[in-house]
């Protein structure tokens, strides 16, 4: 099985990494943070790829890089806490690029192998609609549209594209909103839980965590 | 009243202006085709505004200049057809710029009268999440993202953001796909319509056609 994880140095995309290592014959890590992500790679004997996901040509070049896939994991996410009247654009476009701007420009030059499956990690929409919040709840919005038309395009090919609603995790996502609830989960049992999800022979289109 | 109609020389904007004109002491006409604009603008006794939705600093001058309104109607929209693994960069901005950027950037320097409504053109979800739609469908979920965060931002200064889905209408939004389909009713219809609902007393956050 191949598998590329976009974001793996986050806290789900690297716990997910660890809860794939073993299981893949071979596993592509996509990060920023190009120290980081070595670490993490000859940890896990995996391939690191460090990319902008921000440039359609380092996204081609990472797909190009990893070729026809078994599975991707799309946990690249970003968050910022600004009011809509006084957002700036840097910050805007930083969020939308983890969350949205990255995963279309991944699906555009993915490589399937046969009855791929592809998880991307999505929210509530109803927790997340909140004074403050509103790049991060467009984007994500954005992204569940997004699997929807992906799911009619490569439909013919039996490729699975699946969102998974996360409650809160205790990740450094958090960090420029101050830090996780009290009740947020653990990425360990979470990247334990999706993938178990991800494996299930009949996975569905949307799984709720 | 001091109305501001962005996107006006599109079917369903130049349809409103000509609804509006006469009903508003004050209108502002946005368009990207300065020539057709002026003419219109001319016309209907109105104050013609060119600006790039794209950028920033163009919408930041523009909702300077029109100062505080009393309802804004956004009627810039574009559509193309392009799968997903094949979509270009620059088509896929110049419909996210329409649909959604320049409705963000409005938002973030629109100045509000008191009781102030703004109307956004939406679609039905299902109907768009087609093959080769998924920088419409994408967008128009965004944007209808977006009015759920803005109604929490401005709730305590009673802005109303209304939501009014469309079904096919007889413009040029459809000249990327050929040709509107053939039940597509007529701008100045649902011109007419679409006046009459945003100034009913309760209107509703989101309407139909």
């Amino acid at each position: 099985m191949r598998v590329l994880i976009i974001g793996a140095t986050g806290g789900i995309g690297e716990a997910l990494a660890r809860q794939v290592a073993g299981r893949a014959e071979q596993l592509w890590l996509h990060g920023r943070n190009a120290e980081a992500l070595r670490a993490l790679a000859w940890e896990l004997r995996a391939h690191p790829i460090v990319a902008d996901l921000g440039s359609e040509e380092a996204v081609r070049a990472m797909m190009s890089q990893a070729g026809p896939i078994d599975r991707l994991i799309y946990a690249a996410g970003a968050v910022a806490r600004q009011a809509l009247r006084e957002h700036d654009e840097p910050t805007w476009h930083a969020v939308w690029t983890a969350n949205f701007e990255g995963a279309r420009r991944v699906l555009r030059f993915a490589q399937w192998q046969p009855r791929a499956r592809a998880l991307f990690l999505g929210v509530y929409p109803d927790y997340v609609r909140v004074p403050g919040l509103g790049a991060y709840a467009t984007s994500k919005a954005a992204l569940e549209e997004l699997l929807g038309v992906a799911r009619k395009e490569w439909r013919a090919e039996g490729i699975r594209f699946i969102l998974a609603r996360l409650p809160a995790v205790r990740t450094p996502l958090w960090n420029p909103l101050g830090s996780p609830p009290r009740n947020a989960l653990e990425p360990d049992a979470i990247a334990a839980r999706l993938w178990e999800l991800l494996e299930q022979e009949d996975v569905p289109d949307v799984i709720s965590l």
